[in-house]
């Protein structure tokens, strides 16, 4: 893969990608790909990340349907970092949120949920 | 550090932080910051990193001076990332550019430039 003999992955195989909306430029989510899911990604148009925690190729969506489809991927000065854009079907975070930055620091050093839930987890995922 | 125990840092002590413009919503740059480089972020209102390749705390612009004055801090669902929306002084990129996502992958699998460089690295920086 030429693509990725000229990216930087890290000493676990894997580099961050940025993934933000395309048409309303929210920064939706942040995960890791190695070459494989790099690979998927380019092969179908889907955004495919590595899940650290459950060690397997990861098509983003594959249980909610709430796809990424690639507009552009772009790549940082030191080629170690990803900047996906994409248009999201459905929302991305799995808690319900458009944007999985959901919540914001306030002045006093807590966390507020400063977005609104669009979808009920439950009802896409089940229970769980 | 009451913010920093509700974040979730890496087996380095490590947070990636996406670092966006508050106005034109353009995704700048991705760096780690560890516990210090956060509370000195939260303290005097600019971007602080930790420099792995150096090794040492690194306010963002201070050679350049062209410093991130922070807007507003976000976290993940996992809280295992930073979203940081600052005011960009001058420009992020030290090779000269608005963002350090200067570059695209065309169709055809090659990284080409689609930005314009906004200042002259060389007389920013001065021979390096």
């Amino acid at each position: 893969m030429s693509q990725a003999a000229e990216l930087k992955f890290d000493a676990h195989g894997l580099i961050p990608a940025v993934i933000q909306d395309a048409e309303t430029r929210e920064v939706l989510m942040m995960a890791y790909m190695n070459q494989h899911s790099l690979a998927e990604t380019l092969r179908t148009g889907k955004t495919h990340f590595w899940s650290r925690s459950r060690g397997k190729l990861w098509l983003k969506g594959e249980t909610s349907g709430h796809v990424q489809e690639v507009v552009s991927i772009h790549k940082n000065c030191y080629s170690d970092c990803l900047l996906i854009k994409v248009r999201q079907v459905g929302a991305t975070c799995h808690m319900g949120y458009t944007s999985c930055f959901f919540r914001e620091r306030t002045g006093d050093g807590k966390w507020q949920i400063t977005a609104e839930r669009v979808f009920d987890p439950a009802e896409v995922y089940g229970e769980q």
